[in-house]
């Protein structure tokens, strides 16, 4: 079936996307991986084509196309190329960007907006903890009040961007009794003295996505760089979630769709036993069945992009869309490793890497148990 | 999410159809199961609302809506009753109905048409043979010519309404070395000489529907009762076979929906160890769950309905949605029945009923392997 | 490969309850269906046989085999003729029957063992409750102290042999105030006034079975109808459900074995697309698949049977073997009927009341959930 | 429940065996892990430690034990540490060594088994092509005869110690027109002209284990190269494959077992939203779960062990072991995986490799749509 949810529109953005694609990312992969990185270069050039500011007012140089189905075409492209693809640019334009165009102060949009759209800011978002996973309200990061001064301390990990950010969007607890309302959002720029990183962390697949550890020693910061309001910072994350988990959504299903039609056309080309493998109704069926199963899944997502893009998505819907996307995707990734025999076990398959990177899709942004945690609340349970 | 592909035309049907529902089915349950069978009055009840005319001309007594919207609508209320009640519903108005519409003679519109829409005429279809499953190619019931007349030999089963029926359209041999080529549609009245019908089915689940075997022993008809072209017959049913399809896939997801709420109810309710058991994290998780996979399922059913309605709803994705639903709904009733315990397995409890209703949607109108085999086929395998 | 548990002494006894159920089970088994009940002639002969007293000291007409294998083989071939079979024997002989012989008192063995072991005198036993569930330690039935006698009062459900049982072992509280450590077990005759049953319920499978709620009302009993020691009931039912979980699983895997055959069987002859349905790869691999499963899940039972005739199985490994069998039972049934098609929906097949019946063993005798509470609580969780 | 197939002696195995990965492998792995391979000391330390020559007479200083227990008390204590140490080791010893040992000739033993056995002499088995896959028969390299000698050509892939072994007995076409009865095994010797292999490929997982091509260009061999019959090559590996795939199944299961009981472990330590995660039911009951399907796996690898070192097991019964196992390993590590949370994705945690690992054991030693075609076969379908 034709999805409805694009227009003309959103089409001729997505062309746009397809040239970027083919011209800066697709000729430079093999290096991504091997650099465990994306360049400074992949940042510029995005900003130079308006990839980067989709959420950002034009007067700061952005796009503000105000229509989240522009940024969904472009999850789905990134998607495509690669799992990894989609993550830091999502978590750099959609995910962390908007606290600052929604809860910045004007100083800090001057001072920041222009330069996540044309690449030259790079953004990360410090959430997790070592000890705290998905336990967003017990989180250790201090701020202490000295004079007109916070001083953090304590560690973020598993942050996306984390090895080449410029600018990270952290959670910290302001106050120490408040639980999730002692909370505030800072914006702390990676020059800051006291700040430091890890080494790139050794991942099982998303090799391409710097993800690192981020300390804190005695950092200090003013009022001036609290994003939202102070103790407010549980609710503005809270707030901001569901995006994150639609983003995910979309390249969680445009991944896996991705990968399973490359191993359609595998089944079509590779013989065993004298025939094409996909001819074998065990293989025919099980390829009859994934593709039910994604255009189900793309069918959600679809419907949740729709209701976003009108502003209507609500958190629990997020939350669905998000663990499904990732359970498909990992269902589906693991059936085109096996249709793939031994080479789904050589990483130059782009099978095999998917599959390792797709793991990871049931943990981030909210473990999937997380997820059904709120979907169960919603029900009242 | 709210749904988005119902007006206030199709609710404010919807509600009447509940009106429906409320005076002339529901108090009428235990009736219909004990007796397995719905009554006459049923029918005629239904005809005087208006509710087995949607695909009949207005000249015949009809609605002709020309919108499948408002057959889905019908689908779903008459699904949260019970699964038997769409099927029977849907066998006849949704189902056979539009053969005579689409293909029949003026003169044979004029004779059954009216009494169709009325219930004066219950109409069944004659498909599957006892040797032959879902293979429609292989056949067996045979019309021999015999001067100006066909005399039809053999028989049919699993026929739903086939014990009450008064108008069978049967799909007979007319060419036995023509394969799928050689198959005619008669339209057979049950007054035939020569005509009778086993005794009621006795099934797993869906008792309130009349599931029977018919025999044709020297049953003689005349070009006049042939429904179609001659010959013509497997590609008549192959093209009506995706509204009944996804007639089926819409009552599975309404079903599993309806009894999945009533099953969060009781899982508020019902207390064990202490607490009410929705409470404790198991089920908590699980119910959140299976809500995502109904509205999953939900958002691609409501997609196909609506490519229906606009006439673009390919064989291929009706197939998906046929397979998929009933996967679905089997899964969702399998945890509904655990979740109420021993009285899970107790006919008085719906959910009871529900699950062994079920187990027929993965079997019925082309079994999901038939379904997965088609979907193969179209991917190029 | 052959399983090593059994020697020739147990394939002698296996070739006797054989021989009992071809005559005088096999013959009646349409008539039990319909009278949804086993006749007293059932348990009579059984008792001629030798096949009730297995547990049973030879003083009181018993065989006091001493192997627990006896009892396996005998569960294994009940199993195959349905698995109402098993069930009913083993709440009598199996289940019940160690109560009395290893708690009674001298006295109350002389009274009931001999009519045990003759079929005279049929066991149910008392724990279920409406209100409770799988929560033993909830249960509301009270015995209050009256001079020398207890004044019984309030009613059990789902109790298996309930409709035509003499005799039940009934889990009573004694003191409210104590929690598990009030429950008491009483040998309730069902001639005692105040005592009295409500009609047999009308359960989704496992029709050969009579299940019924029991009533006290003011049922008085003496100290010398308790069974063990004064509020030790819940944990003399503690000790005693390892040997009940351990019956229920080798039923389930024998039975659900004994369908899979049939099913293989019926995959090698019936015919459709022009070859046995069986040569199609996804039935062929599904049929792998599910053989696999079957052996592997009675290696462990096998395991199971040969620790518990040494007195070594523990209640954890009941519970793991009780949730394990009952699972893989559903699951191979499940596909056993979709390769039957529209007949695995009919009742008079064999595959269709299977699927039925085994739908109550994930929920029976301590459900999956409690079982899998028990072994996460020995993980130390 | 005591696993019953060992006795003291095994036991006794055991606990050398485990002083040697004490002492010679665990100090190592990292290495292992960096290097892609396993370096010749590994090799020879074993073989000190009498741990190659399990399969090898005494006259060629192994240890000819006759009793495969041992050879399953060495994967197993290996398959603790990675899941590539059974493998390696396995190929070497268990898989190819007795190639040599049963169809050699004197001349071939007394040249190749000292060296096995001390592990001078580094083994691998030649069987996958890259068009191939798990289609034995159809393979390509070919042998030409010229003169006295033959001359062989083409290539393998997917070479377990490809890039270290000193030798390979290697599967070639000997016959272009008769199929699998025209495969003859060569031994082929790494020093030999024309023999070359690629580099080290780049594997999902196992990365321990040194995987390569192998090419073939013009190797001159003679008739004393050839193990067993001219042309009789297929049925020997045929003989060989049920020890090679009961050798996977073993390590398959004790390596899922290893990291279930470190991820319980796991969950009783790590602590989130104030109790530790384990206690939480969904995790609960998950482990649970897959504790014991673990132990229910090992149940019938442990049946299988025991049937084989009594030479009784069949080819059918290793594919079941084979397919199930891995498939048991896969769920289990997924599980293991989704409960260490972001941690599960680092490559420095163990599950994370476990998980990577696993992977291709559901796809080599024929994958397991082939064991589910043999064991399809062997039902009669």
């Amino acid at each position: 079936m034709k999805r409805e949810i694009y227009d003309e529109d959103h089409e001729a953005f997505r062309a746009s996307v397809k040239e970027f694609v083919d011209r800066s990312v697709l000729p430079h992969t093999d290096q991504h991986i091997a650099d465990k990185a994306l360049p400074r270069e992949f940042w510029l050039e995005a900003g130079k084509q308006g990839l980067l500011g989709l959420e950002i007012p034009e007067q700061y140089g952005g796009a503000e196309a105000g229509d989240y189905r522009f940024n969904a075409v472009l999850q789905e492209e990134l998607a495509k190329v690669g799992a990894a693809y989609p993550t830091c640019h999502g978590i750099h334009a959609d995910i962390t960007a908007p606290y600052i165009v929604e809860l910045g102060t004007d100083e800090q949009k001057e001072r920041w907006l222009p330069g996540v759209a044309s690449g030259e800011i790079l953004l990360a978002i410090g959430m997790t903890e070592p000890s705290g996973g998905s336990d967003l309200a017990a989180l250790k990061t201090t701020a202490v009040r000295d004079g007109d001064e916070w001083v953090i301390n304590d560690s973020k990990t598993f942050i996306t961007n984390g090895y080449s950010c410029d600018l990270v969007v952290t959670a910290v607890r302001t106050d120490p009794e408040k639980g999730p309302k002692g909370i505030t959002l800072f914006g702390i720029e990676a020059t800051k003295e006291g700040f430091s990183r890890g080494r790139k962390l050794d991942k099982v697949g998303m090799e391409e996505s710097d993800t690192a550890e981020l300390f804190f020693e005695n950092v200090r910061v003013t009022d001036a760089e609290i994003i939202g309001e102070l103790n407010m910072g549980f609710i503005h994350m809270m707030q901001k979630l569901p995006q994150e988990r639609l983003a995910c959504s979309i390249a969680n299903v445009a991944h896996a769709k991705q990968i399973l039609l490359e191993t359609i056309q595998y089944a079509k080309e590779r013989h065993a036993f004298g025939a094409p493998i996909g001819t074998f109704q065990h293989i025919k069926f099980l390829l009859a069945d994934l593709v039910t199963r994604i255009e189900v899944a793309e069918a959600y997502i679809d419907k949740c992009v729709l209701a976003h893009s009108k502003g209507e998505l609500t958190a629990v819907d997020a939350a669905k869309a998000k663990w499904y996307s990732s359970d498909v995707q990992g269902e589906v990734l693991e059936h085109c490793v096996q249709i793939h025999g031994g080479y789904g076990f050589m990483n130059e398959y782009r099978v095999a890497r998917a599959w390792r990177d797709a793991r990871v899709t049931k943990i981030w942004a909210g473990s999937n148990e997380i997820m059904k945690e709120l979907i169960g609340r919603d029900l009242g349970l």
